[in-house]
Parts: structure tokens; C-alpha cells; sequence
């Protein structure tokens, strides 16, 4: 079974945030009835991003956080899908702040779907992290089934939040989908190594400062890619059923690659790169993540676009909004 | 590296509980300095049940709310480590109130975390549940790495606080240890099944009302063979480091035999057992739990109370106590 799209209306919350603006777009595009886009606006984001899509009547936006959401809130009458994308998205924020963390990224979840649950909304889809939920696994390359030992907070929360998908599935017959992804890049973005490489460059095109020692090994995914991926993982949904989807590129890479990409694709050259050491770029950092996607995989899902070609795509995006003004 | 219980103070959640009492037993027996009692005897229960520690001297009782807990708590003050047995028990209430059922198990254990980060407490022992976390796996026997997909909001709640452990102990330096046990009866205990069918049958001798088919398959472990399994379990605590293990008996009782072990015990005859049918003797039952032990058993922990004897144990206390007025 797939979405029906035109029929009926949708929720996505973080609207305004990067990946969730692409959310919005992609429902939009297929043809959805309706959105509602809950977000608190906390990152400095704007409404403005959605301004067509408002304009066109296609979405309704809802400032709101979603730790203040209730059972019988009006926002979720008719919804046939919330697509859950408002998070406290830092690591590092996450492991400074553990309650605040905490609250945001499991009990905001919790409400959802108790709102979900009191209103009878079917389907979620929701922003797992592949990155941070299996904790350090080593060479070990995790799949769906392996175990979480998360090593942060921000993937306690997310893995967390996942158990309640499952019971809440279980329990009152809704259907959802987990997408485990890691790093997601791309235009809109503004979080994440690569556009603190962007300012750090911008600052000083001569030395880049990075985060630990440079060898940390993770995953970035374009985020297309990623949009397709969740297009893809989301006719899984069904009712009572709740299925989780591990998001990746096969190829792994290096701090340090990222570092030569971004130095290239901003045309800088003889950069010199200053280590704050360490295996770790910041406490609860995983060195070494790899992910078994082989599920998603047989569902005919492969990432599209290379990094090399994603870094460029992005980077001339952050310089086009710099040069208008709009770079955060 | 095991604790050293003479020199140091240590503090019970649920401590006038069921459960929590034979822990506060237990570590008065042990030798500790003290013991702070945190509970907030909303499950009808008294401080009277550890009058004698209270009077000697061993024991300090905190009438408290675990959600009320905050960061600088003085209770936390000094302490050695926490076992942490207050929960909402009731996989029904945990279907019926959701929300209630997270905001004591999983909020409440990140209160206790939070508060342990801030006061470098460094041990945790947690009481989990092996019956619930891993969800409905049919005949595969569940160990420690078995995914854990809760089909009920409690089974959600212990795997979602238990992430918390993990994540903590990496971030903060903490030692922690989930105990995930099954069913645990015997004296003091006034939940469950075979307390149900004990005042079933005080009401009506001659008739039992089963909920469910009766071949729902579980496993059940006496009070004390929990408790020994606790000090074999918390000698793998140290700094830094997080541990869980599976405690059960190796074999499962339906809930049938549990129905014949208790009218056998009660002196009972000719009782016609009543079905109210389904294979689920509530939503979120899970059908059918055997858990793989091996870890425990290599570090020399096996059961030694077979359930024959313990239901009689079980049984000896409940018509003591109906016999005192004591009976709840």
C-alpha cells in the first residue's frame, strides 16, 4: 500500500527547518490535498522558506512547539499522515543539555503520538539517526536488527522515541516508519561539518580548524537522496505495522576528505588544516559509522548524487546566499 | 570490581514497593552505611514495611514523586549508587494512559540520571523488564541483542530509559546496569497474576476467570533468586561503562499451569476455569517471552526456587496476611 496523496492532508513538523522544508516540497509535489506545518521556529528559521506553498494555499503554517502539543489539539482533525521532523538536531547541544535534549526530541515525540492516537491519525513517518542510535559499533556494520547502544544523548532520544512507534503501532493499529539516516547535506542546510567548514574558510581561506583528529568515519547523503529514500520507505506504511529503514550512501568518508572537498569546491588552495585532536570531534561523537542498508536497497533505493557533485551543488548554494545577503 | 557497601550510602526508588523493599533488605544486609528510600507509596504501599531498618538507624525515608525530582536534590548527596525500581508497573495502565505511564517511567529515570550527572553519582542499577522490551518474537529465544520492538507502552518505556543508561554512562562517566527480568512474585507482592487468581479464589472457590486463553507462555521468578541475581549482575558496574542482562528462570509456565500451581497451593478442588478467550489476556500482552540467559548463568547465577515451591511460599504469605487483616 501507498500514500494517497491527493486525497488528503498532511502534517510535517520542522517544516521550516531544512530537511522538513524538503518534506513539505515533496508533498506538495505529489499532490497533497493539504499541509499543516508545525514548527517553533527555535533554529532561526522562517516561514518564508514555505512562502509559496503558502501562497498557493497548499499549506497552512502552525508556530508552535511541540512539547506544548495536546491530545485534542484542532492541528491534527482530518490528518491522514504526520511526517516528524522537529528536532533539538545537536549533539553537542543534546549532551550539554540532557533534560531540554530530552524533552524536545522523546516527550515532543510522545505527544504526537498521543495526539495521533486520541484522533485516530494512521500514519507517521519519522527522522530516526542511523548515525547515532547504534552507538559505536567498530568495524561491526549495523543493520535494522542490530542492537542500540547509543553513546549520546541525541541518539538515546531518537532510539527512545522509536520504541514508542513500535507499541503505538502495536497498540492502536497506526502505522509508522523510522528513517535511521546519518548526515544529511544540502542546500538549505545550515548545520553540520560541512558549513562550519564554509564559515570557518570564509573567515580564513589560509587554516581550517578541525574537530578532532580528522579520521572520523561517517556518512553524508544528499538530501535528495534522501527525499527519495523516504518516498520509497513510506509504502511500507501500514497499519498495526511499524518498520524502520536504516538511510545511507555505501561509501564511507573521512573528516578529512570532507575537509579536501569543501577546500576544492570553494577553489581555496594550500589550505592548512589545524587538529583539535582527539578520536572524537566532541563528546558522544561516533568515530566510525557504517550502515547496512541492504533493506531499503532491495526496494530499489540507491543514492544518486556523488559527494563530490553534492559538495559543489552545495557549496555554490552558500555562496549564492551569501553574496544575497541570506547566509546565516 | 564489585561495591563496597560499608563505606558507602546508597538510595532506593520504589524502595517500599514490593521489589524495592527486598532491595532495601538486601542492602542493609550487605553492610551499607545507609540507605535513602525515595517513593511515593502511590500503589497504596507504607514506609512501615521497613520499619526496622528505619528504626535502627540504616534506612532514611523520602516521601517523593521521581517526576518531581530536580538536578540538586540533597537526597542525591554523597551517594554511592541508585536502584532505581519505582515504575508504573501496569502494562494495562500503561495501555489505557500513555502519557502517565512515560512521564513516571522513562521522565522520571532521566530525572534520576539527570540528578546523578550533576552530583557525580557513579552507579546505577535499573530495574528493566526482559518480559516487555523485546516485544512479540514467537519462538525465538531473546538475548541481550535481540532488537527491541516493546508491543506495549511499558515494555517502550524500560527500553527507552535504558538508551538513557547507555548514553550516559558513555557521556558522564557513569556505571550502570539493567536488570531485565520477567514476572517476579512471592511475599509482599500485590500485582500480577498470581496474586489476581489468589483473591479470585478467596472470592469464589469454586470458579476462575482466566483473562486470555490461558496458553499465553511467560516465565516466573521468585523474589529471592531476582535478588541474588541483582548482586551477580552489579558486580560488572564500573565507570564508564553500561551492562544488561536477561534474568529468568530457564523454563516458561503457561498461565494455565500457574492456574492449577495456585488452586494446588490453595488447597482447592474441582475449580472450572472461565476463559474470557483471545490469545492476549490484555492488549499489549505479550503471547509468548522466553529469554536466553546464558550471560548471567556464565557468571554463576541460576534460579533455585522451582515454581512449585515458590507458589506455595507465595501462597503461605497471601493467607498469612488475609489472616492478620493485612491483606490489601
Amino acid at each position: 500500500m501507498s500514500i494517497d496523496f491527493k486525497d488528503n492532508s498532511f502534517m510535517v513538523t520542522g517544516g521550516c527547518g531544512f530537511i522538513g522544508s524538503y518534506v513539505v516540497d515533496y508533498l506538495v509535489e505529489k499532490g497533497a490535498n493539504h499541509v499543516v506545518v508545525i514548527d517553533n521556529l527555535s533554529a532561526g528559521t522562517s516561514e518564508k522558506i514555505l512562502q509559496t506553498h503558502i501562497d498557493n494555499g497548499k499549506v497552512t503554517f502552525v508556530r508552535k512547539d511541540i512539547r506544548a502539543i495536546q491530545p485534542n489539539d484542532p492541528e491534527f482533525e482530518e490528518i491522514h499522515a504526520v511526517y516528524h521532523f522537529a528536532a533539538q538536531p545537536s549533539v553537542p547541544i543534546s549532551v550539554k543539555r540532557p533534560y531540554y535534549d530530552f524533552s524536545v526530541n522523546v516527550e515532543g515525540t510522545i505527544r504526537i503520538l498521543d495526539a495521533m492516537r486520541t484522533q485516530d491519525v494512521p500514519f507517521m513517518v519519522f527522522a530516526a539517526s542511523g548515525g547515532t542510535m547504534y552507538g559505536e559499533k567498530g568495524d561491526h556494520v549495523a543493520n535494522e536488527e542490530t542492537s542500540l547502544k547509543p553513546i549520546n544523548n541525541y541518539g538515546a532520544a531518537k532510539a527512545a522515541a522509536e520504541m514508542y512507534l513500535s507499541s503505538f503501532s502495536h497498540l492502536y493499529n497506526l502505522g509508522t516508519v523510522s528513517l535511521r539516516f546519518g548526515n544529511i547535506y544540502g542546500p538549505r542546510s545550515t548545520h553540520g561539518v560541512m558549513y562550519d567548514f564554509f564559515n570557518k574558510l570564509k573567515a580564513d581561506p589560509q587554516q581550517l580548524e578541525i574537530l578532532g583528529n580528522g579520521k572520523q568515519t561517517k556518512t553524508y547523503l544528499y538530501i535528495s537522496d534522501l527525499i527519495n529514500a523516504m518516498d520509497v520507505a513510506s509504502q511500507t506504511l501500514r497499519r498495526g505495522h511499524f518498520e524502520a529503514f536504516n538511510i545511507s550512501t555505501p561509501v564511507t568518508t573521512t573528516v578529512d576528505e570532507i575537509a579536501h572537498l569543501m577546500v576544492r569546491a570553494m577553489g581555496l588552495q594550500d589550505v592548512r588544516f589545524v587538529y583539535t585532536g582527539g578520536d572524537r570531534g566532541w563528546p558522544g561523537d561516533v568515530k566510525k559509522i557504517k550502515l547496512d542498508t541492504s533493506k531499503i536497497n532491495a526496494m530499489g533505493w540507491t543514492p544518486k548524487v556523488p559527494i563530490e557533485e553534492g559538495v559543489e551543488l552545495y557549496v555554490n548554494y552558500l555562496k549564492k546566499t551569501e553574496m544575497n545577503g541570506r547566509g546565516s
